[in-house]
């Protein structure tokens, strides 16, 4: 099993849902997007919390995380490096938003090639931009890895390859993440992320390095992140659970170093998760 | 062709689309939900027109409105009534956000049995509750009937049958529209209805309701909405292409007449577009 993709729908072999499932008539469901690594997801506790934990928000049942996990080992077995993404929705239901009818959830587990990021993006960062396209505010959805995704497609619309990523602020201007990513920034030795209470995804990764930072005691705070802090800042760095941590070397028009806490934090994630060994 | 339910993708009867369909994986797409009648799908034009303003506003393109066309009445023969719902999407593409790689859009048109939507409804109007769930502002997809709507799921997940529908309101607590239709107000003669352009959709049979508003000099204001002026208001009625205009018989607690300026709208729009000839 190594061609480039596979796909399993409820347990089969399969390429399609019905055009009646609630992800494709409303996005009404959740993804996790996990590294594999020698046949074996990475992360995957971390992965099944988060999906339990937006499921449960949007009160979606949650499939027995054995049946998750056996299916993800069939999907991967063979692959030294691979991308698993699963996706858990509603399931199917009679017309109409009402979820009341929708009792069988749809899990579907896309098993995709590697990305071919460069070494140098680890190494010696990536060029970031900031988006026009901005995220509305809404409590109730923020911090949910949900399918209700257009505002990082028309994001991602904004550039082609010029940039590894695009900042996202929220409607008041403050940076939140990246398309794909979340964002941290050092400034005077401390560590900074933005709040994702009132938009935004409270990605795995970005869960992980607040983890390190605290064993390491980097002093670390979440809060506000404004543009002009990010242009004061030493250091900057992406992360999410492919591309780990990367150091951001340009933002606009500004550069940075890649600096000594981005590093620490490299460090700390490589050694507990295998990550980015290039 | 009567069975309940027909459904063509890209022309073809089909139930399913890929999974890598970006309606499935971004909810990256455009939808309308429209009455037909004696087997011709009603207000067309304006519907195709509001699919295009989406769609362009997306970067989708359009397909053919002559296909449409020609697709949603092969659906719709011989069926004296029924809903047709028209998805459009960016089409399949390869992994990430990236809209560059989707060149073909889907389109899927799916003929669902007519609603049982009680005769009561039209003439003595419909009990409607004010939702918890709030909608975000964000102007670059307001107006769009997109297929982003957890926001719509959530809110309609808050009760079962014993109201017609539920308002939302967004952030600010400022009433938006309802989870399937838009809100009018009536107050010392003059008719309201919230803005939709930091949120909410610009409803087909809202502009209808607005043109003949204009038509019959009935003084009209697009603007803010607070929950107050719901209270105070003397009529109030929701639109949409399936209900036509709905009057609300009772909000939370409050009773409401059916009074004479929703009876002139209801008029206008049954004399113009064959709606709810019960």
């Amino acid at each position: 099993m190594s061609t480039d993709t596979a796909i399993l729908v409820n347990g089969e072999r399969n390429t399609a849902v019905h055009v009646f499932d609630r992800g494709f008539q409303y996005g009404d469901g959740v993804f996790e997007t996990i590294a594999v690594y020698q046949g074996s997801p990475l992360l995957w506790e971390q992965h099944i919390e988060r999906l339990t934990f937006g499921a449960r928000r949007l009160n979606i049942p949650v499939p027995d995380p054995a049946v998750l996990r056996h299916e993800a080992e069939k999907l991967c077995d063979g692959n030294a490096r691979a991308v698993l993404k699963l996706i858990l929705t509603r399931g199917m239901s009679t017309r109409g938003y009402s979820p009341h009818t929708a009792d069988h959830p749809t899990r579907v587990l896309i098993r995709s090639a590697w990305p071919d990021y460069p070494n140098s993006a680890f190494h010696e960062g990536v060029r970031v931009r900031i988006c026009h396209t901005r995220l509305g505010h809404n409590p109730q959805l923020a911090g949910i890895k949900h399918l209700n995704r257009l505002e990082q497609v028309l994001a991602r619309a904004e550039w082609g390859s010029e940039y590894a990523e695009g900042l996202m602020c929220d409607q008041e201007g403050f940076v939140i993440e990246g398309t794909m990513s979340n964002i941290f920034s050092v400034k005077n030795g401390v560590l900074r992320t933005p709040d994702v209470t009132r938009c935004g995804v409270e990605g795995v990764m970005r869960a992980m390095v607040l983890q390190a930072a605290r064993k390491l005691q980097v002093p670390c705070e979440i809060g506000t992140l404004a543009v002009t802090e990010l242009e004061s800042a030493t250091e900057l760095f992406l992360t999410n659970s492919l591309i780990g941590v990367w150091p951001i070397r340009q933002l606009q028009d500004k550069d940075y170093i890649v600096g000594p806490i981005t590093h620490t934090i490299q460090d700390a994630i490589r050694d507990a998760h295998c990550f980015n060994r290039y």
